[in-house]
C-alpha cells in the first residue's frame, strides 16, 4: 500500500472551528497525512513555507490566500485542491489549471442551504407572511387579512427561477411538493435538460411578466451584471416578489431602491451591492423589503455539509478516482 | 338517470368570493341543482327557510350559522353537510349526526397550507433567519453572523412535532428532503403508524429536551388546555424556538410571556390566546417573537383548495360512494 497524501488547510480558523467536527479530523486522518492541523492563513510565513513544501492536498475554505504562480513555486507536490465552499474565483489563479492541479468545491452542498432560504422565502412572499406581520403589528387589531393583499396564497402561483445553477436546480427540487407552477429561464439550460427537470422555460422578459415570485440564481459574470434593470424590474407583476440570494451584481440597486419604495413589489434580499449596505439605504427600512445580511449560504452547522462533501472528494482522489465535483478552467466563464 | 341532489351554500359571502372560482360554479351546477348562488348566512329569514326545505347537501363554510334541531327541522330532506374549511365543531351541534347527516370537511386541504407556514419557520427558526435580520438593520455593518448565535443552521437539527393530524402529518411529510431528525409525540400514535412515518417517539417532556424547534398540531379540546405551561417551557433547550399554527389555547401565555421576556427561547405564533392580543401585549414587540394574525390557515387562492376537496365530496355523494373524509360523532372528541 502507498503511503497516503499529505494534506494541508488554508481557510480563516474561525471558520475552521466550524466546518471541521472531531468526526471530520478523524475521517481526514484517517485518509491522509496531516501534519499540522493549524489552517494557513498565509502562504508566505516559515510555518506556510514548510507544510507547503510537503502538501499533495490543499483542503481550503474561506479566507484562502489566493494560489497563484508564486505559491504553487513553493508548494512542488501539491496535486489537489479541494475547496470546502462555493467559489473558488477568489482563491485561485487560472495558472492551477494550467499546471495541472485538480480542483473541486463544494458548491452542491453550498447549494443546499440558499435553497432552503429561498423555499422559506417563496413560501413567505406569495402569502404575503411578512407583510401581514407588519400589518398586525401595527394595527393590533382584527382585519380580514386576504383584503390587504387581494389573491394571496400558496396555490397555483407561478414561481420564476433566472439560473438552473446547483442552487436554481435544487430549489426546482425543492419546490415539487407544492402547488406551483415552475417557469425558469437559462440560457444555457437546453430543452431536453428543462424536460428532466419538469419546468417550462421563458425568454427573460416574458418569464418577469408571468412570475408570481422571482428568484434569482445566476452566477456573477460580465454577462449578468446589472441583469435586472429598471425596463425589466417594470415588468414584474403588481404585487409579485423578487428573491436575491445569488449576487447583488445582478440588480441595477438604484432602480431596485426606486422600484421598491413604489411599493408596487416586495423583496427579500440577501445579497447586495454593496454588500454591506449604506446605514441609509432604503432597504433597511422599507415595509415591502426584507434584507438580510448574506447568509443564505453554509453557515454554522451548515458548514459542516460542506466539509462532508469535501472529505468525500478526498476520499476519492487517496483511491484514485476523479473528482465527482471537478472544476475544469473552461467551467470559470459560467460558474460562480 | 336521477334527478340531481339541489344543493346550498352557507358561508360568509366576501369568504365565498374566493373560495367559488368560475370553475368551481361549472363544476357544482354539473353534479347538483344550484337554485341560489348566494350564501345563506342566516337559517330564519324567508329565503333560507325556502332554500332549507328543498335542500339535500348543505355546502357550508366559515361564518356558517350553527346547524341544530331547529335548523334540521326546517330541512326535511337535508342529507349531507360538506364543509369547505377545517373544522365543523362551530357550526354543527351533534343533533346532526344523530339525525344520520353525513358529514364530511375540508381539514385535509386546510392542512397543506398551515403545513407550510410551519415549514417555512422551521426553516427560518433553526437559522436563525428573523433575528440576523434584525439584527443587520439594527448594526447595519459587517458582523461574523454565525457568532451572533451559535450553533445556528439547517443542517442535522432536531425536529420536535406535538401530534400526528392532518397538520403534524403533512410537516412530517414536507419536511423529509431536509436534514433534520425527527420526533414526535402523540397519545394517540401507535407503534406501527410511527413507523410508517419513519419518525422516533418521544414522551412529550424528552420532546420538549431534545428538539431545536418545537411545532404545535394538536387540538384544542379539555385534555390540551395549557399543554404547554411553564415547567414545560423550562425544559425547552436554550435558543430552541417554539412554533404555534394550533390554538393558542394549548399554551399558558402568562407563562410563555415570561420565557419569551427572558430572551431564553424564539417563537414564531400565529395562534393566541385571545385570538388577537392586547394592544400592550410583549407577543407584538419582543425581538425574539414572529407573530402572525391566525394566517397560516388557508387564505386567498388557498381556499381554493378547500373547494377542490369539498367538491371531490360532493360527487362521492352524487355518485353513491361514501364520503373520502367523513366525520362521525365519535372522532370529534380528538380531532380540531
Amino acid at each position: 500500500m502507498s503511503t497516503p497524501p499529505t494534506v494541508a488547510l488554508a481557510m480563516l480558523p474561525m471558520l475552521n472551528a466550524e466546518l471541521m467536527t472531531e468526526a471530520h479530523w478523524s475521517r481526514l486522518e484517517s485518509l491522509c497525512v496531516v501534519p499540522d492541523r493549524e489552517p494557513l492563513t498565509t502562504f508566505f510565513e516559515p510555518r506556510a513555507l514548510d507544510v507547503l513544501s510537503r502538501t499533495e492536498i490543499l483542503l481550503t475554505g474561506w479566507g484562502c490566500p489566493m494560489i497563484d504562480a508564486a505559491v504553487l513555486d513553493q508548494a512542488p507536490r501539491l496535486r489537489a485542491v479541494v475547496h470546502a465552499a462555493g467559489t473558488v474565483k477568489q482563491h485561485m489563479d487560472p495558472i492551477c489549471w494550467q499546471r495541472g492541479i485538480a480542483v473541486t468545491a463544494a458548491a452542491a452542498a453550498n447549494a443546499v442551504p440558499v435553497a432552503e432560504y429561498t423555499l422559506a422565502a417563496i413560501l413567505l412572499a406569495n402569502k404575503k407572511i411578512l407583510r401581514l406581520h407588519q400589518r398586525y403589528r401595527e394595527a393590533r387589531e382584527f382585519r380580514w387579512w386576504p383584503m390587504e393583499f387581494p389573491g394571496l396564497g400558496n396555490y397555483r402561483k407561478v414561481v420564476g427561477i433566472v439560473g438552473a445553477s446547483y442552487v436554481g436546480r435544487k430549489v426546482i427540487e425543492l419546490l415539487r411538493p407544492f402547488d406551483f407552477e415552475i417557469v425558469v429561464y437559462d440560457p444555457f439550460l437546453d430543452s431536453a435538460a428543462a424536460s428532466a427537470l419538469n419546468v417550462r422555460q421563458l425568454e427573460f422578459d416574458e418569464l418577469l411578466r408571468q412570475s408570481d415570485v422571482v428568484s434569482l440564481h445566476a452566477p456573477a459574470l460580465p454577462e449578468t451584471h446589472h441583469l435586472i434593470d429598471r425596463r425589466r424590474l417594470a415588468l414584474m407583476r403588481d404585487g409579485a416578489t423578487l428573491i436575491n440570494t445569488a449576487r447583488g451584481w445582478i440588480i441595477d440597486h438604484a432602480a431596485l431602491e426606486d422600484e421598491l419604495r413604489s411599493g408596487r413589489i416586495d423583496a427579500i434580499i440577501d445579497t447586495t451591492e454593496p454588500e454591506i449596505l449604506p446605514a441609509d439605504s432604503p432597504l433597511y427600512d422599507l415595509p415591502n423589503v426584507f434584507l438580510t445580511p448574506h447568509i443564505a449560504g453554509s453557515m454554522g452547522t451548515e458548514t459542516q455539509r460542506m466539509a462532508d462533501l469535501a472529505l468525500d472528494e478526498v476520499e476519492r482522489f487517496v483511491n484514485g478516482q476523479p473528482f465527482r465535483y471537478a472544476i475544469r478552467e473552461n467551467d470559470l466563464a459560467r460558474i460562480a
